[in-house]
């Protein structure tokens, strides 16, 4: 049994405390929604004042040039290809989750133009569906869902493109890339893997599992901040043959040449579109610097490490009046834990009540997301010790805790 | 003959005084680059800071409801329509101006299913050009490219859509927004007007003159700050039929009922694609409450005062030796005065030394822009007299203005 003086015990030997201590979080809040908004850092307000004051506000259009605003989605996509197991130049920062996946499946089509079929991970993240039933029926292709432990033993000779979220949105439930990324190639297709919920948590080795195409968003585990900009990735054997149906200034050649037809940038410079969102990127600059020397097998052991203090002390207190949805096996599991309840939508309002963020997905999902950069053993001790407590003492029940509010 | 002191006497006089007031521009410089990149105002700071201390430092996720960040893209869009002579459902603020060309073109194409070109102005600024060219291959239309004067007299009887910047980017000539969307309609094609040098400083009345499409950026006469987010108009008739490519999740009639199925958010919500980028639209909303109260009548007629003034100076103190490229009559430009001279390239170069901020355009283009917010009849006259000392004195031979820079 874990007491909570030995979660102090815990948090005060971690390896990842000195990163802890650079996010900036409210005193008194227990935050495991950092699986959809990671927090500020220790610098977040001051850099984005130097932007303001002294870039935008001094430099002004030179900016451009002197203050790195026109190289920052190469430069941010440098920093997150060692994350990613990838190459320098294989990873751009720009645009939103959504305009990625359209460009990489865009691409991916064009990249195999004898194939008919793209093949989608069934129940997988609503715009990865949409967008894959868009580029198909614009380029008159077929659409097969499959869940993503059939993608591995799936006959792909007839696919354009494997389409599928490395972790899952509600379950957490970690796929095989290195399976079903095998499987593809041997049909003769492409993968394009979501890594949303993966970056900055579980470790990826996209080189390594020679995936092709990979997408994620950066305000997740990343921090990146609301509404971060996106990244792409594409392994550098398709660079030559990538094509950007967003053919945007910026992705040209020479774009300052205002030439009349458009002629790709090289490299993955020919994804950017139009001019990077500069304090956006700041944002983003602070956070990937406040975590860049955390090595990703180690958040990854203390995510796990949180992931398994929380479902052991849920387990304890609570027995099986909440069903397990993620995997039990921790590695086999993102960085969030999610419990099913019939009232998750009221418990999760009575714990923010009690400063324990969370979120709900409907119909019943309530997820703890144990973000390793900025968590505590504390707060996971904690957070199950307080979903206790809001059901043996139905606290839930209060009805207040039942109008429905939209929560991301 | 202008002096300098009726410049002073002119700048008292202001009744947009106030307005410049609220823009925070460093001491001594002449800034006449904000076609391409508007300052910051005197709260930008502030409200940055705000944003990240107190909104996502505290607020954390919460901040999706309780700090309006996700209602950001239609709420400014609303600010934006009142500039626009639009109504206030027909605005949304999101993503690139490229990202929204893209969407807009193809929405276009499927609003006119039986129609096989697309009409786009030769010359226009490339993104616009590649954008054409990059729907048009995708849907297996032809592209009709037309000098815009040539646009009010063709027949689009084969037409989807016309394309075309209300401004120029490089001469600043006005193009004829009326008589262009009433011959496309003639035709029966639509309109999509780029907006990207006009909001902010050219009057646009998109319902009056029946307009069908359009979008633009934020970061040039609107302040928006760099890479600020672009925007959508879509006449009101037309959002029923309106399809959006981008099929992401923030468009989606019920976001967070993770449907498996896209089905259209009511009205412009659909062309919202992920999530906005917070901080960007902070910056974006500090730009627009700056000049909230500032008729655009106003704005444009001092625009034309100072663009006047400046090409009166110029023609005074140097004659011949700059041509004009802009037009000459000032209800025929935009914000900028183009002029042109063989060394233009070292002439802003030299210009930037002094502290006069314009750009360059190749092949010998220099813009100088008179943003109405936050310009002064002395700046304009200013410039004048440090151009023609420049060119007088040969200022611009010297060696370090020839090394070659990237000047956006």
């Amino acid at each position: 049994m874990t007491t909570r003086d030995d979660c102090v015990e815990l948090d005060l030997a971690d390896p990842l405390g000195r990163v802890r201590d650079r996010f900036a979080l409210p005193a008194g809040t227990v935050y495991l929604a950092g699986n959809s908004l990671g927090p500020p850092t220790v610098h977040s307000t001051e850099r984005l004042t130097d932007f303001a004051s002294l870039q935008w506000g001094h430099h002004l259009v030179a900016g451009w040039r002197n203050d790195g605003w026109m190289d920052a989605p190469l430069q941010l996509g440098r920093q997150l290809a060692l994350r990613l197991g990838a190459s320098p130049g294989e990873v751009v920062v720009c645009d939103s989750t959504t305009v990625n996946i359209y460009k990489l499946l865009h691409a991916a089509v064009r990249m195999r133009p004898d194939r008919r079929v793209i093949v989608a991970a069934d129940e997988d993240f609503p715009t990865d569906s949409y967008l894959v039933d868009s580029v198909a029926a614009s380029a008159g292709l077929q659409v097969r869902r499959l869940a993503p432990a059939a993608m591995a033993s799936a006959d792909h000779g007839d696919v354009a493109v494997v389409v599928c979220s490395h972790v899952h949105f509600r379950t957490a439930e970690v796929h095989d890339m290195a399976t079903i990324t095998t499987a593809a190639h041997a049909g003769g297709a492409l993968v394009l893997w979501d890594l949303s919920h993966s970056a900055g948590v579980v470790p990826v080795q996209l080189t390594a599992l020679d995936v092709d195409l990979a997408v994620g968003c950066t305000y997740k585990y990343l921090n990146g901040g609301p509404g971060a900009p996106a990244y792409c990735f594409v392994a550098e054997r398709h660079h030559e043959s990538l094509s950007n149906p967003l053919t945007g200034w910026l992705g040209h050649a020479v774009p300052f040449g205002f030439e009349p037809t458009y002629r790709p940038a090289a490299g993955l410079q020919r994804l950017v579109t139009g001019t990077p969102s500069v304090p956006a990127y700041v944002a983003l600059a602070t956070a990937l610097d406040a975590t860049a020397d955390a090595d990703i097998e180690v958040l990854h052991r203390k995510a796990m490490a949180l992931g398994e203090l929380f479902v052991g002390e849920v387990r304890r207190r609570l027995g099986e009046q909440v069903r397990m949805v993620s995997p039990v096996d921790p590695t086999r599991r993102g960085g969030h834990v999610a419990l099913a309840h019939a009232c998750g939508y009221e418990i999760v309002q009575a714990l923010i009540a009690r400063g324990v963020i969370g979120d709900f997905r409907a119909p019943d999902v309530m997820r703890f997301a144990f973000s390793p950069s900025f968590q505590r053993y504390t707060d996971a001790f904690d957070a199950a010790y307080h979903l206790a407590e809001v059901i043996h003492g139905e606290e839930y029940r209060d009805p207040s805790f039942a109008v429905r509010q939209t929560v991301t």
